[in-house]
């Protein structure tokens, strides 16, 4: 059994415990939780000199936690890891053996996600430590990854695209259906069809729509129709960048 | 059994023969197709003078030879209907009776879709003819709507926002990843976790990210670490109208 000990019992930390919980392969021996928190037959502390021996201490709290909570870590020589896909493995403190745990996915609170195919990128400095960080991570997801922190770098924002960004357009699309009094449940299977697509197809070959088809009398259609400016500078400057066909 | 004729053989045109095909209400007694076209034993034509008596005419042809075609029919006072998302009823010729036939959906050439869970959106100038309408979209769709042509373009310029416009954030996204050497794959599960939030979320709920928290030194970080202007560009526009938080 390896044991955890887990920092944390934010959104991120929440879902880890679950999926540990069932893993066989590994324990949470313990979680630090600044508030008030229970969680089945979890020990909880909430000082950190009270962390009990742990192979592995993962610290999932906000990005601006990170490095202090890692300093203030009364042992060391320990794996200690982060969960963040936009910090570098260095902000970690150098007093312990330094490593990432990133499982990209959006978590939503209260909302059950198969960690089974969610995929956990991995860093450390030791082939020691990636290997039981690769034991630790299969034993809840199907998928592991050892990314540098660089190319996880490049991943958070691939991410910040297709996640936060694509859910602003979703939004936007929800604005225009209210303001015309249209059930936006009617674009749901589009949405759900336009993410499947993306699972057989490369973005390039999926593209549609009146700028990838350089239909200049609908795009102006479009305009006009649009009476916010920020919506219309959006519909331009994405219309655009289909358009030069590189956004390399 | 009503009785339908198909205008044009394209790639809408092809999902709605199989679509009416399966259905037991409906038979398709002929398809007219300018380019040779074979489906198992339907009667196809080339010339619109050919064209059968029908229940229903189905143009499915590309916008700017609507008007066209449907002034080019050779009778009248039949109900004539486009599958256009961006075209008004009125192109149609007035010497039949109009209406229009628009599943929303996105239509890729030789994958199925389930017809069943595609919205049809429908107008027409009579309670009769919606009647009709209602039946035949009925035969093959679970979703049927009646949807005015004002209604429809707003239908429409949100699914460019939320297919057309997703999907090149997908290229976007790719595009980072193949310049850092990362497997886009890493990113499909949560493209797909995306998508699926919206079913039971509203976008304004399911919004997480730097923009909507404010983090503007993630957003700084991301803004240095994008070297191209075009993704720079579509960063802070999109970055700002998150955190302007009202698109209307």
């Amino acid at each position: 059994m390896i044991k955890i000990a887990l920092i944390g019992s934010g959104n991120v930390a929440q879902h880890l415990i679950s999926a540990f919980n069932e893993s066989t392969e590994t324990q949470i021996v313990q979680v630090f939780s600044r508030s008030p928190f229970t969680f089945d037959n979890i020990s909880v502390v909430h000082d950190l000199n009270e962390l009990a021996e742990a192979d592995l201490y993962i610290i999932a709290v906000s990005d601006d936690a990170i490095s202090d909570i890692s300093e203030q870590l009364p042992f060391q020589n320990r794996l200690v890891v982060h969960t963040s896909g936009s910090v570098p493995i260095e902000v970690l403190s150098s007093k312990n053996r330094k490593g990432v745990f990133y499982p990209l996915q959006t978590f939503t609170k209260n909302k059950k996600v198969d960690f089974k195919s969610i995929p956990i990128c991995l860093e450390s400095e030791s082939k020691s430590d990636m290997d039981l960080l690769q034991k630790v991570a299969g034993s809840i997801s199907d998928q592991t990854f050892e990314i540098s922190s660089e190319q996880r770098k490049s991943l958070h924002v691939s991410a910040v695209f297709v996640n936060n960004f694509v859910n602003h357009l979703y939004k936007i699309g929800n604005d225009i259906c209210s303001e015309n009094e249209v059930p936006f449940d009617i674009l749901k299977p589009l949405i759900r069809e336009t993410a499947d697509k993306i699972l057989t197809l490369s973005p390039n070959e999926a593209q549609t729509g009146p700028a990838k088809r350089n239909d200049s009398q609908t795009i102006q259609r479009h305009l006009d129709f649009l009476s916010d400016d920020n919506q219309k500078n959006i519909y331009k400057l994405l219309t655009q960048s289909i358009q030069n066909g590189k956004d390399l």
